[in-house]
């Protein structure tokens, strides 16, 4: 199976965090999703202890919340002393009621507002990753209006191709985020921000890449990023204190996605960054990462009804499910792979080739395409999708006035609702 | 200008509707969706009436609501005394609670569930659109316990590529939607349907294309439609009545899409549509059709305000923008074209060429690439996206955890919220 908290009976159900999925769907309806707590809770501390390992007793992850953003979320981070990378009001918010420390919170976003920035002040956030210029600007003077000296980091590209899709690559010099180093932008920028006395410069952050499965991407960003820490020490006698390298590990989508160990990972980037401090002769900076997709991608997963089961001969098999693209559009946005199964019948031969597509009145409205499954599916039936943990809540649409889907949390083999399924009610609530 | 509700006054400001948005902004703030509720009547009588002079007076058209479903969309329907097209439960709920006539209402959707089947029924939904063999089974079961005769249409694959992008494309072969001609699909599922009494078999429905610009799909589709209709006559003695041919009318997006008249390529497939008719000696059915897109569309716009402008020498620039793919998917999910103005600026040059993107944490949260904007563009400029009613409120997510945007509506050059701006404490609200 994909990952650990999978397995099936010797009747063939499979059983997600030893739970059998049935028992789920009396309680809950479908569609949901189902997260599994322990699973999240041993990935914070895999990370824990493999960044303090790799790094020292000061690094930290903090969990990129777009990939799941809820309160609950941040109940489990706050007890296993993660930080949370936010980006917007809304997750500010979030986290702020589910009683998350704001001290532990680093606030990102290519085009904060003046709002944005105001509200993060306001609540306290740990620190502003600052975008651009436009932003430093706008934050030193609200900053001075409100007498406080916020504590930023400066997001900078170092100009890395990470050869991955397109849409996740962020690091290359081409990108809507930060300030490039080759362009001279990144110095300017930092010269900019050490002449605003209402900001307190701490260090820099850059984001390179997304399904990472080696240390490679993060060698090489560390070499760019520890490089221009020292360029800048020469250039303005300003020595940064901390390095955030951003996120991208890598998650099995599928069982032709290699099997790794972040641990080993960062420890090779652990000894790297040591080696090239060394080198460099400049102290080790506090490190931080933001790993969000390799906390709760398979620690989660979609469970849907059948609806119907088209054959057409000589063309293509369509099996629909009572959900789709308003849960989870990452196929539709970017044809991204994930596993189907029959949970009932995971011992039948799988015979039929098809595409498993969604309720949405539209041709796009697909999850996968060709997925072999039982011969025997039925309407009725139920199916899930592995690996949904990630960007599925949070990227979930209203579209054909669908309601959002519960998020059940599972924990030593028993389920609580974290979040509720949306009524029809709350779906026109905003309508006058 | 794009569509006749844009004009630009002498000192270069864009008027919409004839109202000039900075009014707007200080009331609502940005972003917002803002509609023009004098275009959609418009173009509402112009379906109207182009229907009853191309197909008879019983001739209806009926408003595809997943282009824009919100209430007070359905009280302007109402009063247009159009039918309405519904694809979920929500959506009839939203309908039903505006005081829109369920009769007035057709059901569609490729996997309808058992409970959205129970309700339609019980809301009164006009007619129930059947997809497949699969619903059509449950449907009639469920209508046999009610003690009920719904009147149905069966969806029907006419086999046409309509030659547009393949994500809109639903009338081919191969489709997740109805059952296909070609392959003896469609006629054995009406023979299925006629075998059971609790249903009234009505005629068929049929959706080939999106963004057509002339005659020819409806053209197409109505010649294997009407023939289908015919051999299903002498094969079964059943006599469609009603011949539903879809939608999915052209709407210009950019100034390259072409100039035409609906209501002359309506006259035009009428007059086909009595030809064929009399051909087959048929007499002809009460035709419908689904605008949506068509009548919302360039009813619309977003308007942002500018976050940030980066010019990265050598590479691009970069306008962020306050909202993005969480409001408009539509680039990042088809690669949408749209065009995109500076209404305060819209007298200067536009010398800059840029990308425009949004706030979200993701490289692909893109509303447009090769945006040629005026060069002086600056955080803080109103930025618009025209043409955005449709497709654009209905398929927003909360990505970021962005709170969904307003919808303004406009008409006789007054201003009025239909639809209010989403509040942090509603973006929480089903998290426990």
């Amino acid at each position: 199976m994909l990952c650990s908290n999978l397995s099936v009976t010797p009747a063939g159900r499979l059983l997600f965090a030893g739970v059998d999925l049935k028992d789920l769907v009396a309680k809950y309806g479908t569609p949901f999703y189902v997260m599994d707590e322990d699973r999240i809770r041993a990935l914070c501390r895999m990370y824990t202890e493999a960044m303090r390992d790799a790094f020292g007793k000061d690094a930290r992850p903090l969990f990129a919340s777009k990939a799941a953003s809820f309160r609950e979320m941040y109940r489990i981070l706050k007890e296993e002393n993660f930080g949370a990378d936010l980006v917007s009001c809304g997750e500010i918010y979030t986290a702020a009621t589910a009683g998350f420390a704001m001290e532990n919170t680093y606030f990102h976003g290519n085009n904060k507002t003046d709002e944005d920035l105001a509200y993060a002040l306001a609540q306290g956030v740990g620190c502003i990753v600052v975008d651009g210029v436009d932003e430093l600007h706008a934050l030193a003077r609200l900053a001075s209006e409100k007498g406080v000296c916020p504590k930023i980091l400066l997001r900078i590209t170092p100009g890395i191709d990470p050869h991955t899709f397109e849409e996740v690559a962020t690091g290359k010099v081409d990108s809507k985020f930060g300030e490039a180093i080759a362009t001279g932008g990144a110095m300017a920028f930092v010269r900019e921000a050490l002449a605003l006395p209402s900001l307190s410069l701490a260090g820099f952050h850059c984001h390179v890449g997304s399904q990472v499965f080696d240390a490679g991407v993060f060698l090489k960003s560390a070499r760019v990023m520890l490089s221009f820490i020292k360029d800048v020490h020469r250039e303005t006698g300003f020595l940064a204190g901390e390095l955030n390298l951003g996120g991208g590990w890598g998650v099995r989508y599928t069982a032709s996605d290699p099997v790794y160990s972040i641990r080993d990972n960062l420890l090779e980037v652990g000894r790297a960054v040591r080696a090239l401090c060394a080198e460099l002769s400049l102290p080790m900076p506090r490190i931080l990462m933001e790993p969000g997709r390799s906390i709760v991608a398979d620690a989660g997963l979609t469970l849907y009804t059948v609806g119907s089961v088209k054959q057409i001969p000589g063309y293509h098999n369509y099996v629909s499910v009572n959900g789709g693209m308003a849960d989870n559009p990452r196929f539709a946005l970017y044809r991204s792979p994930y596993t189907i199964v029959l949970p009932e019948k995971m011992n039948e031969k799988k015979t039929m080739l098809c595409s498993v597509v969604g309720r949405c009145c539209e041709s796009g409205d697909i999850l996968q395409e060709n997925v072999a499954l039982p011969a025997s599916v039925r309407r009725g039936d139920l199916l899930a999708v592995l690996t949904t943990g990630a960007y599925n809540f949070s990227m979930a649409s209203h579209y054909n006035r669908l309601p959002h889907l519960p998020v059940i949390m599972l924990s030593g083999g028993s389920d609580r609702l974290v979040v509720r399924r949306e009524t029809l009610e709350e779906l026109v609530a905003r309508d006058l």
